[in-house]
């Protein structure tokens, strides 16, 4: 049962996206810029997922750095799943478009929770960064097991 | 000639990458990072090119949202060209590593090319946004003229 119409999801869409919602050329460009952009968010979670475990010094003005480009950057891949970007080197599962509405309220779990550790990096203090760090990796995961394919 | 110190550099090198700066784990790593950082930073950069030059419609929270973002990527790439990841699905030249301070001023004046876009982008005026596109472009035509391998 859904009852949006598809000029409301286009709406939320716009949304969810910012005025820098992108426009690719090709199926391919699309695969490209979701995949760049999860991996350089992948990378800056990272760094504050080893400074919330001790694997490296605690940082206040890196933690801050770190999460600031995350939260930037978790809001852009998910415009880039446009139709027909299911082939080609992507490791997205085809359920991405047959249960868009799971798909777009995960993105958008994620996007609460790096905003989230974005606060907790904001006030220094390596515990609060710590608790905050949990659920957004637990966001991350949980749409990785229901819509990327296992390598 | 060089003067600078090894820990002048290695100074520079941080003020320019900021708190964020990157550490990664393999070579690969830091060349996934960079291309895909490269890769987002060249759409939205795109997306400014296609006002600028009127392919699509002048929308100045569009420009303005786009501007952050390239101003934003456009300081991460330049860390992740380690030692090593001349190696490896790259396009970069060997001469990023035997010419760096060629390669870091290059950088840097994309980086002063796209504040100064924002800066445009902000005024909220389609001629300043048109004015500013191309000096920046020109800042990542040299430096892939330079540094980048031919496809």
């Amino acid at each position: 049962m859904n009852s949006r119409t598809p000029a409301a999801i286009a709406a939320a869409a716009l949304l969810a996206c910012g005025a820098a919602a992108a426009q690719f050329k090709s199926p391919d460009d699309a695969i490209e810029y979701r995949q760049g952009a999860l991996a350089v968010m992948g990378h800056h979670f990272g760094q504050l997922g080893a400074m919330a475990s001790g694997k490296i010094p605690y940082d206040a003005a890196a933690a801050k750095a770190n999460a600031e480009l995350v939260a930037t950057l978790a809001k852009l891949p998910w415009s880039a799943f446009v139709e027909g970007s299911d082939k080609g080197e992507t490791s997205a599962k085809p359920e991405i478009w047959t249960q868009r509405d799971k798909f777009d309220a995960g993105a958008q779990k994620l996007q609460d929770a790096v905003a989230r550790l974005l606060e907790a990096a904001r006030t220094g203090k390596p515990e609060a960064l710590k608790a905050a760090f949990g659920p957004a990796g637990q966001a991350c995961k949980s749409c990785h097991d229901d819509f990327r394919k296992k390598h």
